[in-house]
C-alpha cells in the first residue's frame, strides 16, 4: 500500500470556494488518508474573484495557492484537473475551456443552466475523451453508501422489474417569507430554483439506481413567495438592514409525474417549503420482486423488502450500510459507526481518481448531466404548457 | 348514562355482507358498548342476493333477520337507516330509493361509479334533508383518531397556510401477476381500480384535513398487468383450477398532481403494486407554521412539526393519539393502548347517530362524495387527454 | 361454519366490571363474530359489590343479569366459567371456590398478591384438572399477534440459543406527584406496584417467548413519591376536593437483572415514571442466530434480524403482523389493517374456548402464574437483602 | 478569522496508530479546516513499536515523523501534547510520564485498566494542572452533537429531576463463536471486555448528560464463549489457518443496576453479543418534566419529550441536530446534512485546543476517568460477590 504517498501526482485546481468548495476541499484532503489511491491528489490552487477572499480560502481550505481568474488557472502546469464549484451560469464556459486546455474536469451539478449549454459541454467532453481527457458531473449523492448499495441490489435483480419510483427532495430553508434573496433565487444565476438545485439530484439518483431513464413528464412549478428582502450585499448597503425587496425569479417548489423508458411510473417533488424537513431526500422504488427505500435524513440506512421471503417473515429490513461488505465502508470504521454528508464527496474523489488512473470514464458523465438537464427543461416546459412533454433521447 | 339501553331505537338494515359488511356490523354492535349514544342501534336485517348466505351472514354478524332483495328491506318498518356496503355500481339505485323511502342512508365509498350517479345521489340527499332524512358517505378513515386530530390542528391554525400536500395509498395485493381477477378489477362493477378504491380515500382525507378542495389535476393511470387468471367462480367451474384468463379493465395504479383552491400543491399516488406496502396511507401536509404526517401502518400516531418552536428543540413529534384529550380516545382504554382498523367504523357510527339525534347533517355529505367523484373523473380524463383538468365546482 | 350459533353454550359469569371487565366483555361478545368457535359463549351474569353499578354494568357491557355476591354467582347453573376481573387481593378466594364448585376459571393477572395464595390456586387448579375443570391466567399480551409470532419464530429456531433478554414496561401515569392515590398504589389491595401490575407482564412475556424460565434475580424497587392526595372516594367527601394525603405503600418502579435456566442474561424494568412512555412494552431478545424486538406502542409490528442473511442485506426487518399467515390475523382484516389493544383479549377467549372444547389445558396455566409470582417475590426479597435471589422450581 | 493558520502552534505527538489513531489523526487534520482554532495543531510525530509500520502510519495518517519508543517522543521539543491511543494497559505509564515531562495529555478511554492506575494518573494530572499542564480523557461520544444537546437540555432544566436512566451499548462482532481472539478479549491487555471497552462509554455518557454520579451498583458479567480460535499472529503461523484455541479472559457482556447520587435509578447493559446491533449506544433518561432518548445508530437525532406540552400535542420529537443553533453544527453543513462517527473526535480536538488556549481544564478530566474506573471496578466486584457495591467518592 502506498496510500497515495508515492503514487503519481494529480494536481487539482478548484474554481469557487463556498459551500461546495469546502466540501470538495475536504474530499481531496481526506480521500488519500483512508483509501489507497492510484494517484496522489495535490491541492494546487483555488480560484475566486476576490483576491483577499481567495487567499483566505486557500489558507482555510488547504490549497497551496490562489488565483482570481479561472482562465489563468487553466494555464497553469500544476493543474491536471479542474474542479468547478461555481454557480451554474458559469459551468459551461469554464468546463469547455478546461477540457479544451486538456484538463480533466469535475463539474458540480446541475451540469448547466440550459440544455444548450449542457449540449456544448457534453460535446466538448466527447471530444476530450478521444484524447484521454475525462469529464464528470458531481452528483455526489450517488456515492452515499446506501445509495450505491441500492444500485447494486437493483442491478443484481433483487427487486425485479421496476414499477414505481417515488422521490422527494424536501427542504424548508426559505419557508419563512422574510428569508432574504440569494443567488439561488435568481434565474439568471441559478437557472431554476428547487427544480434545478435539488430536483436535479433526485432525477439523477432515481435514474442511477434503476438504470432507467425518464422518458416523459408532466410538471408543475410554483413560487409561493414572489418577493423577498434584499440581502445587504444585494442592496449595496452595509451595516444597515435593507428594506428593499427583490423579485424571486425561480420556482420554490417543483412537482412532476414521470414515465420511465421501461415502463415504471414516477412521482417527483422538490421543494424548499416542506416545513420541518431539512434535507429529506426520500426515494422509494417498488419492483416486482422487492422494494427499496432511502431517506437522507437517516443516511446510513437502506430499507429493503424482499418479496421472495415467506409472508410470515417478510418486512422492510433496515440495513445499516456500514459493514465491510458495503460500498466504501471497509475504508472507514467498524460496523455501526455511521458516515456523514461529506463522505459522499470523498467517495466521488476516490472513484474519479481511480477512473483517471485506469483510463476509464468516470460516472456520471456529462452526457448523463445533459440528460438530467433535458428532464429539467421538459418539466419547465410542461409546467408552462400544462401538457406532458417527451424527453428527447 | 343510558348507554343506549333506554334511548330511542334506531333500526338499521344493511345491504351487502362482505368485507365492509363485517366492519359495519362490528361498528353497530360495538358503538353503544363504549359510547353513550343518544339513539340505540338495533341490528334489524341484513340483505344479500343469495338467501342461504344472507341468513348465515345474519347469524354470524349478528343481525336479527335477512332479506334477499334490497327493495323489500326498504319497505320494512323496522328499518330507519339503510347501510349500503355493496360494490359501487349499485350505490346510486339503492341510495336514491332509500332516501325517497324516507330512510337515512350510510353509503360506503366511493359514493358512486360515475359523476352522473353521484349527482343524482347528491340531489336526492338534498331533497331528503328538507324532510329530515340524512345521508352520509362512509369515508371511515376520517374517524381514525390521528386523522381527526390532524384536522383539529389545521383548524386551530397550528400549521398555518397549507403549501404542500403529499398523499400515498400504497398496497401490494395484486403485485403478483398470477393473483386472480376479482370484481375490483372489472370496470363495470368497480368503476375504476386503485383510483376509485383507494385513491378516493386520500382525496377525501386530504380535503378533510386541510379544509380545502382540489381544483385541478394532472393524472396518469397505469395497468401493469392486463390479463389475469379467472377465479373459479368467474369460470363457472368448481373444484377445478381455471386456466382461463380475463382482462383487467381498471387501473392498477393512479398518480396525479393537484392544485388546491387556496393555492396548495398536491402530489397523489394510489397503487396496488407497491411491493411490501400493505395499507400504507401516508399523508404529509406542510404549512407555513408547521407540518403534519400520518401513516396508517402506524395508525395510532400523528407526527406534528411546530415551526414556532425554537430551532434548538424543534422536531417532528410522534404524538401517540391515545390520550383522554384526543378524539374518541376517552371512550376506550388508558393512554398507550392503541386502537385498530375497525375503530374508525365504530366512530363513524357514533358520529352518525349523534348527528341524527341532533337533527344535524353528518359529514362527509353526499355532496362531499360527489366532489371526490369529480376529482376521480378529472384524473381519468386528464390521463386520457394528457393535459390538466379543472374540477367543476 | 356454525359461527358459534349452533355450537353448545358456554355460560360465563364475570366478577368485576372496571377496566378489565370492559375488555373481557368486549372479548366474549366479539370472539364468536370473527372466529368460528366450538362453544358458544353466553354472557350470563356480571358481579359487583354495588347493586346499582352492577346492574348498570350489565346493561352497558352486555350481560344478561347481575349479582352483588360472587358466591351466589358460583351457585348459578347458568355459569360454566368464572371470569375474575377483580383486584389481586380477592383472586385466590374466588378462584379456589370457583374451581371447587366445578367452574372453569379465567383469572386476571397477576395470579395473586402472594406466593402462598398462588400456590393454593395452583394446587386447586391441579385438583380441578383431574375432573376436567380448567384454569387459565389472563396474561393477554401473549395473544398480541406480534408476540405470538415471536414465540413461533423462537420455537422454530430462527434466533438460535437465547443470550440476551431486555424487557421494559414503561408508563408515566403517576409521574406527576399530584396524581391521586388509587387502589393500585396500596399494598394491601395491589400486592405490589409497578412490579406486580406491569412487571408481571414482561416476566410472563419473556418466559413465554423464549420458552425459558428465570432462575435468579437481583432487583431494586423504588418509590419516588411517598405520599399523594387522597382521591375523593378515599376521603369520604364528595363534591369537594380533598386536601388529605395518604401513603403510597408500593413501588413506583422496579428494575432487576435476571438469569434464565438455559443461560440467557436478562435486564428488566417496570415503571410508572417513564415520562412520555404510555404503554411501552418493549422486548428485545438476542440469540445466536438472530434477534427479535417488539414495542407495544407499535403493536402490529415485530422486528426480526436474521443473522444467517448475508451481511450485505441483513437488517432488522419490520414485519407488519397482519398477513393471513400470521397468528389470529386471517379472522380479521386484509393485510396492513392493524389491530388494537383489545384484540388480545378476544384471542384469549378464542384460545380458552378452543382448549375447553378440546379438553386441553389452556395456557398460561395457574402453575405459570405461580412461577411469575415467585419471580416477583424474589425481586422484592432481593431488593430488601441487596443480594441475588434464586427462584425455587 | 485566522483559521489556525497564523495562530500559535500546538505540536502533537501520538502514541499508537490503529483504529483510534486513525480517528485522532483525522481529527487533528480536520479541526482547523472547519473551526477557527486559537492554536494551530501541528502533527509532528506518531509512535509505534514496529518501525516500518510506524513510518507507514506517519505517511498514511499525515504525521511528519515517526518514533518507535514513546519515551523518545516525550523528549522531543516538537511535542506539546501527547495523544495516547494505545491499549489500556499502557495508559498509566505513558500518561504519567508525559505529564511529568510537561506535556499536555489526551488519553483514550478507558483511562486505565485498574483503579490503582487511574488514581496515579489522576494524581499526576492534579500535579500537572498546578503548572498549567492539562489532561483529558477521550470519551469522544460526549461530543456527538445530539449528546451535547442532551446535556444542554438537562442543564437548562428541560427534563427536571432525573428519575430513570437506561443505557445500552449493543454490538455483535463476536456473537459468532468462531470469531478469533484479539487483544480486546485478553484481560492483561484490555483490563475487561464489554464492560471496560463499551460499558465505560455509557457510564461516562449518562453521568455527563445527567450531571450526576453513580453511587452504587449491582452487576453481572458473563462470558458466553470461553475459548476461541487464535488469530494467525497469535499462533505464530502465517499464511496458514490456525487450529489452536485460546481462552477468552474477559466478559462478553456486562449488565448492572445503578443508583445515582441524587436518587435516579439506572439500568445498564454492554454487550458484544446483541445480534444485529452494530454500535447501538442507546440512552434514555426520564425526568419529572421530560425525557430524552438517543441511539447512536441514528446519531444525528435526539428525541425529546416535553411533559409541559399539552397532552393533545405532546410526543417525543425527533430533533435533527444539524441546525446552526445546535452544538458544533454551524461549522459544518446546512441543516439536515448529517455528521458521522469521526466528527466527535474533531469536536474533541476543538474543545481541547480551546481549553488549552484559554488556560482552562478540558473535560472529561482524569478525575472523571477515575470515577468511571471505580464504577467499572464496583461492577466487577459486585458480579463476584453477588451483592450491591458502593462507589467510593
Amino acid at each position: 500500500m502506498n496510500h497515495g504517498t508515492t503514487a503519481p501526482a494529480l494536481s487539482v485546481g478548484m474554481v469557487g470556494h463556498a459551500f461546495m468548495g469546502a466540501a470538495h476541499s475536504h474530499a481531496w484532503r481526506t480521500a488519500p488518508r483512508f483509501f489507497d489511491l492510484p494517484l496522489r491528489p495535490v491541492m494546487s490552487v483555488v480560484c475566486g474573484r476576490d483576491g483577499a477572499r481567495a487567499a483566505d480560502a486557500a489558507a482555510r481550505l488547504g490549497w497551496a495557492d490562489s488565483e482570481t481568474d479561472w482562465r489563468r488557472l487553466l494555464e497553469r502546469d500544476d493543474v491536471d484537473l479542474v474542479d468547478i464549484c461555481t454557480p451554474g451560469d458559469s459551468h459551461a464556459e469554464i468546463a469547455v475551456a478546461a477540457l479544451e486546455a486538456g484538463k480533466h474536469v469535475l463539474c458540480e451539478k446541475p451540469l448547466a443552466n440550459t440544455v444548450e449549454e449542457a449540449e456544448r459541454m457534453s460535446a466538448a467532453a466527447d471530444k476530450a475523451r478521444a484524447v484521454g481527457v475525462r469529464a464528470m458531473v458531481g452528483f455526489a449523492y450517488r456515492r452515499v453508501p446506501a445509495v450505491t448499495l441500492a444500485r447494486r441490489l437493483v442491478e443484481a435483480g433483487r427487486i425485479g422489474e421496476v414499477r414505481h419510483v417515488r422521490a422527494q427532495y424536501l427542504q424548508d430553508w426559505i419557508a419563512d417569507p422574510e428569508a432574504p434573496l440569494s443567488w439561488r433565487l435568481e434565474k439568471d444565476k441559478a437557472g431554476s430554483g428547487a427544480l434545478g438545485d435539488i430536483g436535479a439530484h433526485i432525477i439523477d439518483l432515481t435514474q442511477f439506481i434503476t438504470g432507467e431513464r425518464i422518458s416523459s413528464v408532466s410538471g408543475h412549478l410554483r413560487t409561493f413567495v414572489d418577493e423577498r428582502p434584499l440581502a445587504l450585499e444585494h442592496s449595496g448597503l452595509s451595516g444597515t438592514a435593507s428594506t428593499e425587496r427583490g423579485a424571486v425569479t425561480v420556482d420554490d417548489a417543483a412537482v412532476f409525474l414521470a414515465t420511465f423508458t421501461t415502463g415504471a411510473v414516477g412521482v417527483f417533488e422538490a421543494t424548499r417549503f416542506a416545513t420541518g424537513r431539512k434535507n429529506g431526500i426520500r426515494i422509494e422504488i417498488n419492483g416486482a420482486r422487492g422494494s427499496l427505500a432511502f431517506d437522507f435524513e437517516d443516511m446510513n440506512v437502506l430499507e429493503f423488502y424482499d418479496a421472495e421471503e415467506p409472508a410470515e417473515t417478510a418486512g422492510f429490513r433496515r440495513i445499516l450500510v456500514t459493514e465491510a461488505d458495503h460500498p466504501y465502508a471497509a475504508a472507514w470504521w467498524p460496523p455501526g459507526h455511521g458516515l456523514g454528508y461529506e463522505h459522499a464527496f470523498t467517495h466521488q474523489v476516490v472513484d474519479l481518481v481511480t477512473s483517471l488512473a485506469q483510463g476509464e470514464d468516470p460516472h456520471p458523465s456529462f452526457a448523463d448531466g445533459l440528460q438530467v438537464q433535458r428532464v429539467l427543461a421538459a418539466v419547465e416546459s410542461s409546467s408552462d404548457s400544462r401538457t406532458w412533454q417527451e424527453i428527447s433521447a
